[in-house]
């Protein structure tokens, strides 16, 4: 693979601090293939060390969101010596790691979404830091139906979803409407079909607004006091608190404040 | 206790691979007393081992799905040497088992309540994986009214709803209509007053047609995952996975799938 | 500070075994300044010890509820020698240390929340038992704003929001209507305006009928379980629940039920 088709795998546009990246393999309802992984892996570690940006959109073309797993390219290596197994494990592992690289982003990641998302592409959006749907977007983990458990998509569900609502969707593998999905935690907010993007870029250009350092520090925090106990998570977040508070963006963001003017970034 | 009592209390009936059990003791209000969860953990064991069940639906005949534990049985017990001490641990420690019991049977467990659910016999519908609730159905965990508070129902009842609605629901101790027990994440869906069995029943017919096999391991996955960090639950989902992938469900199921037809399950 | 001074930061008002706290620096909007951080550890303090206290409503005096910490106390101390760390950090430690003196508080919490609550004063409501808020009442993480992310709000707020709720009140850090909080999980209960304060009083009555040291004991329990795996929150409820049945509020409680009269507390 090589880099010009993973241009046409995964479309990055950056406008304002914002990388748009988009899902670009409409014709086969955008598979995280072995090549789309490795194109999201690869923009997204790039996107973490680019100090221009400042928050991710992560979109797709067509009308299916993500179909998740490439299911014909995963089936083929049942011919390999050991079945598949070595194979299943790495595209397994690639797959959770680029999810798990979401999370780690310094920059907040916002899905937009329209159409349906399902199995790993539902996953996808479970990872996102926010994400907004057009009302017509579905989603799904219909895994259970091939009998192909979405045992890892619902890692990203059930951080999202209460017991009962992952459960439901594991279990039975039915669509979810976009309004559903709002109600269970799934999505942040249902707009007009077709204005996902808009919406999701204005939430994006919110973040990219504030300074981005703090941003990334309150990113971080958020996802590791949540593993932690009571006290402990306050510990963290105190002494995350602290260092904030000695930084430069606090110092010109409470100061900008304090004199009723608009604040300038560094970073 | 003899085995014919036990049917009397707890009722099986199987039927196109479900089990459909029924508390049976409508004239004490489905008490989950000595017997009813002996009866209980008899017969979730041996439903665990019989492969011909693919769901299971808990119900109950009468006007009260359950109201808890048994307090004249309880309370009987004050007269023993060690003012019941033992009999309470032991009585705590096999409701406790048996809750823990429907978490870790390979089928999948549906609650169809109709009525009230008080008690342990709440704890009992926030343990099913899946629960229906008829609109008259109401919830409750009113030990508070009583000097016990519903410290066992908690640990359900937070696994499944947010901290203040589980807080609401232990510090007053009122009664919260179906409509707002599926709101807060206690129950997936209300019916018609009536028709939480049929909807049940339907949902488990759903869940029957798939491979046994299949939602096993992903049900197992789910309780598993769901305590451990990210990056943990991510490597034991994968792995789970990559199983779930070699198995034979998985490969007839993708077979089907790719070509256009019905899968036939084994197991 | 003197004691009369803190008396004027925060009053107290007791009445039939309930104490009703009102943040009182309505002109600062009710700021957790140093004084009103130890004028809360103080009063909760002398609280956990008072027997004749059964339940606590937590409310404020003006337009504001609080405005969290105070930033211009906070910044003069930038002038350290060391830039405000030492500082930074101790205020941060009280601050978290109120948080979780509420937790910890034997009688249940109940925040009567008109206006707005912002930063710490967002996590001060999320930090109680029970909230209730006025249609008019509003919340907000906005620390992002000024380059300070709310990293020890987003603690108690991540405990009772979903994860993308709570990521998109920290990263937007934009107004949530009383409505909306409650779709969310944050206050249970939304009222019409000027309403709060009776309406958490209503409850804490129906808290204070019950028996205080069941009470007690149920609330450590719940906020000690939910940081357990389900085997350990099973086996340490029922060694609660098997004291809390030996203790005498059970006895009476449950004696009382059965003989269809009122029970007599103790405590």
């Amino acid at each position: 693979m090589n880099a010009h088709a993973k241009a046409q795998i995964l479309l990055r546009e950056d406008a304002d601090g914002i990388a748009t990246l988009t899902l670009n393999r409409p014709e086969a309802r955008n598979p995280l293939s072995e090549a789309m992984l490795a194109a999201l892996a690869e923009t997204l570690a790039a996107i973490a060390n680019d100090r221009s940006i400042r928050a991710v959109v992560l979109a797709a073309a067509g009308p299916v969101f993500s179909a998740g797993h490439d299911l014909k390219e995963m089936s083929a290596r049942r011919a390999d010596p050991d079945r598949g197994r070595a194979y299943f494990a790495d595209i397994l592992g690639r797959c959770s790691g680029a999810m798990q690289q979401i999370t780690a982003l310094p920059q907040p990641v916002i899905a937009a979404v329209e159409g349906t998302a399902t199995a790993a592409g539902c996953q996808l959006v479970a990872s996102c830091d926010l994400a907004v749907a057009g009302e017509a977007a579905r989603f799904c983990t219909p895994g259970v139906h091939i009998g192909l458990f979405c045992s890892t998509p619902m890692v990203a569900l059930s951080r999202n979803l209460s017991a009962k609502h992952a459960m439901e969707m594991l279990l039975l593998g039915e669509m979810v409407p976009a309004q559903e999905a709002a109600r269970m935690g799934l999505v942040n907010r249902v707009v007009p079909a077709g204005e996902a993007l808009d919406e999701a870029r204005r939430l994006a250009a919110v973040i990219a607004s504030k300074s981005a350092a703090t941003v990334k520090v309150g990113k971080r925090a958020f996802y590791e006091q949540r593993e932690m106990g009571l006290k402990a998570a306050y510990d963290n977040a105190s002494a995350v608190m602290v260092e904030n508070m000695l930084a430069r963006g606090a110092e010109e963001g409470i100061g900008a404040f304090m004199e009723k003017r608009q604040p300038v970034w560094e970073s």
